[in-house]
Protein backbone atom coordinates (compact mmCIF):
# COMPACT_ATOMS: atom_id res chain seq x y z
CA UNK A 1 0.00 0.00 0.00
CA UNK A 2 0.79 3.94 -0.73
CA UNK A 3 0.68 5.30 2.42
CA UNK A 4 -1.29 8.78 2.31
CA UNK A 5 -1.06 11.37 5.02
CA UNK A 6 -3.38 14.78 4.64
CA UNK A 7 -2.68 16.98 7.23
CA UNK A 8 -5.27 18.90 9.30
CA UNK A 9 -4.11 21.88 11.39
CA UNK A 10 -6.63 24.27 13.46
CA UNK A 11 -7.65 26.91 10.89
CA UNK A 12 -6.54 24.91 7.54
CA UNK A 13 -8.80 25.61 3.76
CA UNK A 14 -11.50 23.37 3.44
CA UNK A 15 -11.05 22.58 -0.19
CA UNK A 16 -7.44 22.78 0.15
CA UNK A 17 -7.34 19.47 1.39
CA UNK A 18 -10.68 17.53 -0.34
CA UNK A 19 -9.59 18.64 -3.63
CA UNK A 20 -6.23 16.14 -3.29
CA UNK A 21 -8.67 13.85 -1.07
CA UNK A 22 -10.76 13.32 -4.13
CA UNK A 23 -8.47 12.29 -6.59
CA UNK A 24 -6.64 9.85 -4.16
CA UNK A 25 -8.67 8.15 -1.94
CA UNK A 26 -10.54 5.72 -4.51
CA UNK A 27 -6.84 4.83 -6.06
CA UNK A 28 -6.37 0.96 -5.88
CA UNK A 29 -3.15 0.39 -3.22
CA UNK A 30 -3.71 3.78 -1.92
CA UNK A 31 -4.03 3.83 1.87
CA UNK A 32 -5.28 7.81 2.61
CA UNK A 33 -6.11 9.56 5.91
CA UNK A 34 -6.12 12.22 7.86
CA UNK A 35 -3.79 13.31 10.27
CA UNK A 36 -3.17 16.10 12.89
CA UNK A 37 -1.15 17.00 15.85
CA UNK A 38 -4.06 14.80 17.48
CA UNK A 39 -6.64 12.38 17.19
CA UNK A 40 -10.21 14.14 16.71
CA UNK A 41 -12.17 16.90 15.25
CA UNK A 42 -10.53 20.22 13.52
CA UNK A 43 -11.75 23.58 12.63
CA UNK A 44 -11.27 24.82 9.11
CA UNK A 45 -10.51 28.77 9.08
CA UNK A 46 -14.17 29.70 8.95
CA UNK A 47 -15.32 28.07 11.88
CA UNK A 48 -17.89 26.58 10.05
CA UNK A 49 -16.60 23.61 9.03
CA UNK A 50 -14.76 20.56 11.29
CA UNK A 51 -13.16 17.15 9.70
CA UNK A 52 -11.81 14.40 12.08
CA UNK A 53 -7.79 13.37 12.06
CA UNK A 54 -7.42 9.70 12.67
CA UNK A 55 -4.11 9.40 13.22
CA UNK A 56 -1.85 11.78 15.19
CA UNK A 57 1.89 12.82 14.37
CA UNK A 58 3.40 11.30 16.59
CA UNK A 59 2.52 7.99 16.18
CA UNK A 60 3.35 8.23 12.04
CA UNK A 61 7.23 7.45 11.20
CA UNK A 62 6.50 6.97 7.91
CA UNK A 63 4.70 8.17 4.76
CA UNK A 64 4.81 7.60 1.14
CA UNK A 65 2.96 10.92 0.42
CA UNK A 66 1.97 13.86 2.73
CA UNK A 67 -0.36 16.48 1.96
CA UNK A 68 -0.18 20.47 3.88
CA UNK A 69 -3.30 21.97 3.21
CA UNK A 70 -3.11 25.91 3.17
CA UNK A 71 -5.07 28.02 5.62
CA UNK A 72 -5.03 31.22 7.99
CA UNK A 73 -2.46 30.22 9.84
CA UNK A 74 0.55 30.73 8.34
CA UNK A 75 1.19 34.36 9.00
CA UNK A 76 1.56 32.95 12.89
CA UNK A 77 3.81 29.65 12.43
CA UNK A 78 6.89 29.49 13.87
CA UNK A 79 9.69 26.79 13.47
CA UNK A 80 8.33 25.00 16.22
CA UNK A 81 5.10 24.50 14.93
CA UNK A 82 3.76 21.20 15.22
CA UNK A 83 2.56 20.74 11.35
CA UNK A 84 6.76 21.97 10.55
CA UNK A 85 8.06 19.62 12.96
CA UNK A 86 6.34 17.13 11.35
CA UNK A 87 6.81 17.79 7.93
CA UNK A 88 10.78 18.26 8.95
CA UNK A 89 11.22 14.80 10.30
CA UNK A 90 8.29 13.10 8.14
CA UNK A 91 10.21 14.60 4.92
CA UNK A 92 13.19 12.35 4.90
CA UNK A 93 10.70 9.05 4.90
CA UNK A 94 8.19 10.40 1.95
CA UNK A 95 8.49 9.69 -1.82
CA UNK A 96 6.30 12.76 -2.20
CA UNK A 97 6.43 15.70 0.19
CA UNK A 98 3.62 18.20 -0.78
CA UNK A 99 1.63 21.33 -0.65
CA UNK A 100 -1.83 23.57 -1.81
CA UNK A 101 -1.97 27.03 -0.94
CA UNK A 102 -0.15 28.24 1.48
CA UNK A 103 0.76 24.90 2.94
CA UNK A 104 4.29 25.57 1.17
CA UNK A 105 4.81 28.36 3.86
CA UNK A 106 5.03 25.22 6.45
CA UNK A 107 7.43 23.66 3.97
CA UNK A 108 9.38 26.33 3.81
CA UNK A 109 9.57 26.97 7.50
CA UNK A 110 10.64 23.32 7.81
CA UNK A 111 13.51 24.32 5.71
CA UNK A 112 13.03 21.69 2.78
CA UNK A 113 12.42 24.67 0.03
CA UNK A 114 15.51 26.70 0.40
CA UNK A 115 16.68 28.29 -2.39
CA UNK A 116 13.78 25.94 -4.80
CA UNK A 117 11.26 26.58 -6.95
CA UNK A 118 7.89 26.40 -5.30
CA UNK A 119 4.20 28.08 -5.28
CA UNK A 120 1.63 29.24 -3.53
CA UNK A 121 -1.66 31.11 -3.17
CA UNK A 122 -0.72 34.13 -5.43
CA UNK A 123 -1.01 36.68 -2.41
CA UNK A 124 1.65 34.70 -0.43
CA UNK A 125 4.36 34.95 -2.62
CA UNK A 126 6.19 37.49 -0.46
CA UNK A 127 5.88 35.51 2.16
CA UNK A 128 7.87 32.29 0.49
CA UNK A 129 10.37 34.64 -0.68
CA UNK A 130 11.26 35.80 2.86
CA UNK A 131 11.55 32.23 3.84
CA UNK A 132 13.69 31.24 1.28
CA UNK A 133 11.96 29.40 -1.71
CA UNK A 134 11.88 30.75 -4.97
CA UNK A 135 7.95 31.50 -5.80
CA UNK A 136 6.92 30.22 -9.15
CA UNK A 137 3.88 31.26 -10.72
CA UNK A 138 2.53 28.00 -11.78
CA UNK A 139 -0.39 25.80 -11.32
CA UNK A 140 1.57 22.93 -9.71
CA UNK A 141 5.70 23.00 -9.29
CA UNK A 142 7.99 19.97 -8.92
CA UNK A 143 11.15 20.50 -7.85
CA UNK A 144 12.80 16.99 -6.89
CA UNK A 145 10.46 14.67 -4.24
CA UNK A 146 8.59 18.09 -3.34
CA UNK A 147 5.22 19.59 -5.35
CA UNK A 148 3.85 22.28 -4.14
CA UNK A 149 0.34 23.73 -6.14
CA UNK A 150 -1.16 27.41 -6.02
CA UNK A 151 -4.31 28.76 -4.22
CA UNK A 152 -7.21 26.41 -3.09
CA UNK A 153 -8.70 24.46 -6.21
CA UNK A 154 -5.48 23.61 -7.38
CA UNK A 155 -5.37 20.90 -5.22
CA UNK A 156 -7.25 18.99 -7.75
CA UNK A 157 -4.56 19.33 -10.40
CA UNK A 158 -1.80 18.47 -7.87
CA UNK A 159 -3.67 15.57 -6.91
CA UNK A 160 -3.96 14.11 -10.92
CA UNK A 161 -0.86 14.91 -11.26
CA UNK A 162 0.56 13.07 -8.20
CA UNK A 163 -1.94 9.71 -9.24
CA UNK A 164 -0.32 10.21 -12.52
CA UNK A 165 3.67 10.27 -10.89
CA UNK A 166 2.54 7.21 -8.60
CA UNK A 167 0.06 4.70 -11.15
CA UNK A 168 0.16 6.14 -14.25
CA UNK A 169 -1.79 8.36 -16.58
CA UNK A 170 -4.79 6.19 -17.65
CA UNK A 171 -5.68 5.56 -14.11
CA UNK A 172 -5.63 9.62 -13.57
CA UNK A 173 -7.79 10.11 -16.06
CA UNK A 174 -9.60 7.97 -14.93
CA UNK A 175 -9.74 9.56 -11.48
CA UNK A 176 -10.62 12.70 -13.67
CA UNK A 177 -13.60 11.31 -15.01
CA UNK A 178 -14.86 9.89 -11.79
CA UNK A 179 -14.89 13.21 -10.19
CA UNK A 180 -16.30 15.17 -13.68
CA UNK A 181 -13.30 17.37 -14.12
CA UNK A 182 -14.18 19.26 -16.72
CA UNK A 183 -13.95 22.55 -15.26
CA UNK A 184 -16.34 25.77 -16.50
CA UNK A 185 -15.84 28.56 -14.10
CA UNK A 186 -18.86 31.25 -15.07
CA UNK A 187 -15.97 33.97 -15.05
CA UNK A 188 -12.47 33.82 -16.05
CA UNK A 189 -11.45 35.45 -12.92
CA UNK A 190 -9.32 32.56 -10.93
CA UNK A 191 -5.67 35.03 -11.31
CA UNK A 192 -4.63 38.26 -10.40
CA UNK A 193 -4.14 39.23 -13.76
CA UNK A 194 -7.41 38.39 -15.23
CA UNK A 195 -9.36 40.55 -13.22
CA UNK A 196 -9.88 44.13 -12.48
CA UNK A 197 -8.55 46.69 -9.67
CA UNK A 198 -12.32 46.53 -8.43
CA UNK A 199 -12.41 42.80 -8.15
CA UNK A 200 -9.38 42.57 -6.04
CA UNK A 201 -10.86 45.65 -3.64
CA UNK A 202 -13.69 43.78 -3.39
CA UNK A 203 -11.17 40.56 -2.04
CA UNK A 204 -9.46 42.22 0.29
CA UNK A 205 -13.19 43.46 2.22
CA UNK A 206 -14.25 40.40 1.87
CA UNK A 207 -11.14 38.61 3.55
CA UNK A 208 -10.15 42.05 5.85
CA UNK A 209 -6.82 41.80 4.20
CA UNK B 1 -28.59 36.87 6.63
CA UNK B 2 -28.96 34.18 3.70
CA UNK B 3 -29.06 31.15 5.29
CA UNK B 4 -27.55 28.08 2.97
CA UNK B 5 -27.92 24.43 4.81
CA UNK B 6 -25.01 21.88 3.18
CA UNK B 7 -26.33 19.00 3.69
CA UNK B 8 -24.68 15.49 4.97
CA UNK B 9 -26.16 11.96 5.18
CA UNK B 10 -23.67 8.60 5.09
CA UNK B 11 -21.72 7.70 2.30
CA UNK B 12 -22.23 11.57 0.47
CA UNK B 13 -18.89 12.41 -1.75
CA UNK B 14 -16.71 14.92 0.42
CA UNK B 15 -15.70 17.62 -2.73
CA UNK B 16 -19.53 17.79 -3.73
CA UNK B 17 -19.99 19.52 -0.95
CA UNK B 18 -16.94 21.03 0.08
CA UNK B 19 -16.78 22.62 -3.34
CA UNK B 20 -20.35 24.42 -2.82
CA UNK B 21 -18.91 25.34 0.98
CA UNK B 22 -15.86 27.16 0.16
CA UNK B 23 -17.21 29.13 -2.57
CA UNK B 24 -20.19 30.50 -0.53
CA UNK B 25 -18.65 30.23 3.18
CA UNK B 26 -16.96 33.08 3.06
CA UNK B 27 -19.47 35.96 1.44
CA UNK B 28 -20.53 38.79 3.80
CA UNK B 29 -24.10 37.78 4.87
CA UNK B 30 -24.14 34.56 4.09
CA UNK B 31 -24.59 31.80 7.38
CA UNK B 32 -23.41 28.26 5.84
CA UNK B 33 -23.65 25.36 8.07
CA UNK B 34 -23.81 21.58 7.70
CA UNK B 35 -26.93 19.84 8.20
CA UNK B 36 -28.00 16.21 8.56
CA UNK B 37 -30.63 13.68 10.10
CA UNK B 38 -28.39 14.28 13.46
CA UNK B 39 -25.85 16.46 14.35
CA UNK B 40 -22.39 15.07 14.82
CA UNK B 41 -19.96 13.54 12.50
CA UNK B 42 -21.01 11.80 9.11
CA UNK B 43 -19.07 9.43 7.33
CA UNK B 44 -18.18 9.93 3.26
CA UNK B 45 -18.44 7.43 1.05
CA UNK B 46 -15.13 5.90 1.03
CA UNK B 47 -14.82 5.36 4.96
CA UNK B 48 -11.82 7.33 5.42
CA UNK B 49 -13.49 11.39 5.27
CA UNK B 50 -15.79 12.34 8.45
CA UNK B 51 -17.52 16.01 8.55
CA UNK B 52 -19.76 17.29 11.41
CA UNK B 53 -23.28 18.46 11.18
CA UNK B 54 -24.10 21.17 13.70
CA UNK B 55 -28.12 21.33 12.92
CA UNK B 56 -30.70 18.73 12.13
CA UNK B 57 -33.02 18.57 9.72
CA UNK B 58 -35.90 18.74 12.41
CA UNK B 59 -34.91 21.97 13.63
CA UNK B 60 -34.83 24.06 10.22
CA UNK B 61 -38.27 25.19 9.42
CA UNK B 62 -36.94 27.34 6.53
CA UNK B 63 -33.89 27.85 4.40
CA UNK B 64 -33.00 30.49 1.58
CA UNK B 65 -30.65 27.90 -0.39
CA UNK B 66 -29.85 23.68 0.38
CA UNK B 67 -27.58 22.21 -1.44
CA UNK B 68 -27.82 18.55 -1.72
CA UNK B 69 -24.03 16.76 -2.42
CA UNK B 70 -24.17 13.10 -4.17
CA UNK B 71 -22.33 10.21 -2.94
CA UNK B 72 -22.85 6.01 -2.78
CA UNK B 73 -26.07 6.11 -1.17
CA UNK B 74 -28.33 7.19 -3.83
CA UNK B 75 -29.28 3.72 -5.53
CA UNK B 76 -30.54 2.23 -2.52
CA UNK B 77 -32.76 5.60 -1.01
CA UNK B 78 -36.84 5.84 -1.33
CA UNK B 79 -39.11 8.59 -1.02
CA UNK B 80 -39.18 7.92 3.01
CA UNK B 81 -35.75 8.78 2.98
CA UNK B 82 -34.69 11.58 5.67
CA UNK B 83 -32.64 13.48 3.00
CA UNK B 84 -35.78 13.18 0.28
CA UNK B 85 -38.24 14.03 3.06
CA UNK B 86 -36.02 17.18 4.17
CA UNK B 87 -35.90 18.29 0.58
CA UNK B 88 -39.46 18.19 -0.15
CA UNK B 89 -40.57 19.96 2.97
CA UNK B 90 -37.66 22.60 2.89
CA UNK B 91 -37.75 23.46 -1.32
CA UNK B 92 -41.19 25.44 -0.49
CA UNK B 93 -38.96 28.03 1.75
CA UNK B 94 -36.02 28.20 -0.45
CA UNK B 95 -35.08 30.86 -3.15
CA UNK B 96 -32.13 28.18 -4.58
CA UNK B 97 -33.00 24.33 -4.37
CA UNK B 98 -29.45 22.68 -5.64
CA UNK B 99 -27.60 19.53 -6.11
CA UNK B 100 -24.46 18.40 -6.92
CA UNK B 101 -23.76 15.09 -8.86
CA UNK B 102 -26.01 12.12 -7.43
CA UNK B 103 -27.65 15.28 -5.27
CA UNK B 104 -29.95 15.34 -8.01
CA UNK B 105 -31.52 12.09 -7.42
CA UNK B 106 -32.57 13.03 -3.93
CA UNK B 107 -34.73 16.02 -5.68
CA UNK B 108 -36.21 13.77 -8.14
CA UNK B 109 -37.25 11.67 -5.27
CA UNK B 110 -38.54 14.41 -3.30
CA UNK B 111 -40.63 14.91 -6.44
CA UNK B 112 -39.39 18.45 -7.50
CA UNK B 113 -37.85 17.48 -10.63
CA UNK B 114 -40.84 15.94 -12.86
CA UNK B 115 -40.46 16.96 -16.26
CA UNK B 116 -38.00 19.53 -15.61
CA UNK B 117 -34.61 19.63 -17.17
CA UNK B 118 -31.54 18.88 -14.50
CA UNK B 119 -28.35 16.93 -14.17
CA UNK B 120 -26.36 14.45 -12.37
CA UNK B 121 -23.05 12.80 -12.61
CA UNK B 122 -22.66 11.16 -16.55
CA UNK B 123 -23.08 7.61 -15.17
CA UNK B 124 -26.23 8.26 -13.79
CA UNK B 125 -28.71 10.01 -16.51
CA UNK B 126 -30.50 6.97 -17.02
CA UNK B 127 -31.39 6.72 -13.54
CA UNK B 128 -32.54 10.51 -13.12
CA UNK B 129 -34.68 9.88 -15.83
CA UNK B 130 -36.85 6.83 -14.58
CA UNK B 131 -37.25 9.71 -11.75
CA UNK B 132 -39.17 11.63 -14.08
CA UNK B 133 -36.66 14.66 -14.91
CA UNK B 134 -35.30 15.22 -17.94
CA UNK B 135 -31.26 14.30 -17.61
CA UNK B 136 -29.10 17.37 -19.68
CA UNK B 137 -25.42 17.48 -20.04
CA UNK B 138 -24.46 21.11 -19.07
CA UNK B 139 -22.01 21.75 -16.18
CA UNK B 140 -25.04 23.46 -14.39
CA UNK B 141 -28.51 23.45 -14.89
CA UNK B 142 -30.84 26.20 -13.92
CA UNK B 143 -35.29 25.69 -14.26
CA UNK B 144 -36.90 28.23 -12.00
CA UNK B 145 -35.38 28.38 -8.81
CA UNK B 146 -33.88 24.82 -8.82
CA UNK B 147 -30.18 24.73 -10.13
CA UNK B 148 -28.62 20.83 -10.46
CA UNK B 149 -24.93 20.60 -11.27
CA UNK B 150 -22.56 17.55 -12.91
CA UNK B 151 -20.30 15.26 -11.13
CA UNK B 152 -18.03 16.65 -7.90
CA UNK B 153 -16.26 18.77 -9.00
CA UNK B 154 -19.04 21.07 -10.49
CA UNK B 155 -19.96 22.06 -7.01
CA UNK B 156 -17.75 24.40 -7.78
CA UNK B 157 -18.65 26.15 -10.69
CA UNK B 158 -22.03 26.12 -9.37
CA UNK B 159 -20.97 27.63 -6.43
CA UNK B 160 -19.56 30.33 -8.23
CA UNK B 161 -22.96 30.98 -10.18
CA UNK B 162 -25.13 30.80 -6.78
CA UNK B 163 -23.00 33.99 -5.82
CA UNK B 164 -23.23 35.77 -8.63
CA UNK B 165 -27.05 34.89 -8.20
CA UNK B 166 -27.42 35.60 -4.80
CA UNK B 167 -25.13 38.78 -4.57
CA UNK B 168 -23.64 39.50 -7.97
CA UNK B 169 -20.77 39.10 -10.15
CA UNK B 170 -18.31 41.14 -8.46
CA UNK B 171 -18.46 39.27 -5.86
CA UNK B 172 -18.72 35.62 -7.68
CA UNK B 173 -15.13 36.67 -9.40
CA UNK B 174 -13.62 37.79 -6.18
CA UNK B 175 -14.71 34.50 -4.08
CA UNK B 176 -13.20 32.86 -7.80
CA UNK B 177 -9.65 34.71 -7.23
CA UNK B 178 -9.79 33.94 -3.44
CA UNK B 179 -9.40 30.36 -4.59
CA UNK B 180 -7.50 30.69 -7.16
CA UNK B 181 -9.71 28.89 -9.59
CA UNK B 182 -7.93 28.85 -12.48
CA UNK B 183 -8.29 25.15 -13.54
CA UNK B 184 -5.57 23.88 -15.45
CA UNK B 185 -5.87 19.58 -15.54
CA UNK B 186 -3.02 17.52 -16.48
CA UNK B 187 -5.50 15.95 -19.30
CA UNK B 188 -8.40 16.33 -20.61
CA UNK B 189 -10.52 13.24 -19.40
CA UNK B 190 -13.45 15.21 -17.48
CA UNK B 191 -16.32 14.29 -19.06
CA UNK B 192 -17.00 10.37 -20.84
CA UNK B 193 -16.87 12.20 -24.56
CA UNK B 194 -13.03 12.86 -24.26
CA UNK B 195 -11.98 9.11 -22.71
CA UNK B 196 -11.03 6.26 -25.27
CA UNK B 197 -12.88 2.85 -23.90
CA UNK B 198 -9.36 1.77 -21.75
CA UNK B 199 -9.80 4.97 -19.48
CA UNK B 200 -13.85 4.32 -18.63
CA UNK B 201 -12.75 -0.11 -18.59
CA UNK B 202 -9.79 1.41 -16.14
CA UNK B 203 -12.66 3.68 -14.21
CA UNK B 204 -15.21 0.48 -14.18
CA UNK B 205 -12.52 -1.23 -12.36
CA UNK B 206 -11.58 1.11 -9.68
CA UNK B 207 -15.22 1.88 -8.68
CA UNK B 208 -16.35 -2.03 -8.87
CA UNK B 209 -19.42 -0.77 -11.56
Amino acid sequence: MTTIGLVLYPRFTALDIVGPFQTLVDVPGFDVFFIADEVGPVEDHTGRLTMSATKKFDEIDELDVVVVPGGMADSSIGDDDPVVQFVRRIHATTIWTTSVCTGSIFLAHAGILDGLEATTHWASYDRLRELGAIPTEKRVVQTGKIMTAAGVSAGIDMGLVLVAELVGEETAKAIQLAIEYDPQPPFDAGSPSKVSPEILETLVKIFNL
